[in-house]
């Protein structure tokens, strides 16, 4: 069985994942007006989920919440320097290419990989790894930032699953990367 | 009655409106799979547009089409440098401002302008002065090219007003530009 990469974000509505700092605020501040239970398809897609991929910056983002949001989820931190292993029987740090860690994965026998964080995300695509795409815009324009989408060098197509909005603005669409 | 200036356009998943030559044969290329007679919401637009403005460049693209798309309807063509009159009683070279353009469309009755052209929406964008934006996402990426939203330099809030999706992938989204 093949692995399943899939990648599942919020982007202001001119493609920004974050600010050029790195900065969320924007995505904090639309959240506030999304109603309480309410998670935009989140619990569903990670129900699916049994591997988590992130670059380094992510990582380090994320292990400033507290508590952990992944639980005993399995999380692989790609990093090309080296890094300090991280103090969890669930985190492992992975210097390999997108390409090996895909065939380890496998061969491990995870089905569901969630890819995570904008470098990363992007080395997958660049190697035509990433299988499904869901995508929630949020209604900003931030005029500059960190792009979901970079160093692509050739068209991909997609294929659109499904579509949903919310009255608090927010659209979010499921799409299959074709090829 | 203050002028309403509204965008129809259609982007690419990662933003661009045309790649970096200008060329948009990927949008030709999807319109291949809308059925016929399907115009995902252009006419219902037009029908309430009572005046066009749109870059050179722009113009210089749709004057190659035979016939002329637009019919009667009064058009501007923003050109900052001297060019030619349009031999047309329908279209006017004009090289005001933004701020300039609308007030004079509005002292003249005007109510609803269709912004078209990636530098002309820019332009307007950064002065504040689109109220409305349909923008239809064709399921492609093509990694570099003409973006649609460039030179903005602060946040803008919009409001999400009506979300349609197509079986051949389109996404549409209309939003209203706050503040």
């Amino acid at each position: 069985m093949p692995l399943c990469c899939r990648v599942f974000i919020a982007t202001s509505l001119d493609g920004f994942i974050a600010r050029t700092d790195g900065s969320i605020d924007w995505l904090m501040e639309a959240q506030r007006s999304v109603p309480e239970g309410e998670d935009c398809g989140y619990e569903d897609f990670m129900e699916e989920v049994d591997v988590l991929v992130m670059g380094r910056n992510t990582f380090e983002q994320v292990a400033t919440f507290d508590p952990w949001p992944y639980g005993d989820l399995p999380v692989i931190v790609l990093s090309s320097q080296p890094m300090s292993e991280p103090d969890s029987p669930t985190i492992r740090v992975c210097s390999a290419g997108p390409i090996d860690l895909v065939a380890e994965l496998e061969a491990a026998g995870y089905r569901n990989a969630y890819i995570d964080g904008g470098q990363t995300i992007a080395s997958f695509l660049r190697e035509g790894l990433i299988q499904e795409m869901t995508i929630t815009t949020i209604p900003i324009l931030l005029g500059s930032g960190r792009p979901l989408f970079t160093g692509i060098e050739h068209d991909i197509h997609l294929e659109r699953v499904a579509t949903r909005s919310w009255p608090f603005g927010f659209v979010q669409t499921t799409y299959r990367v074709q090829g």
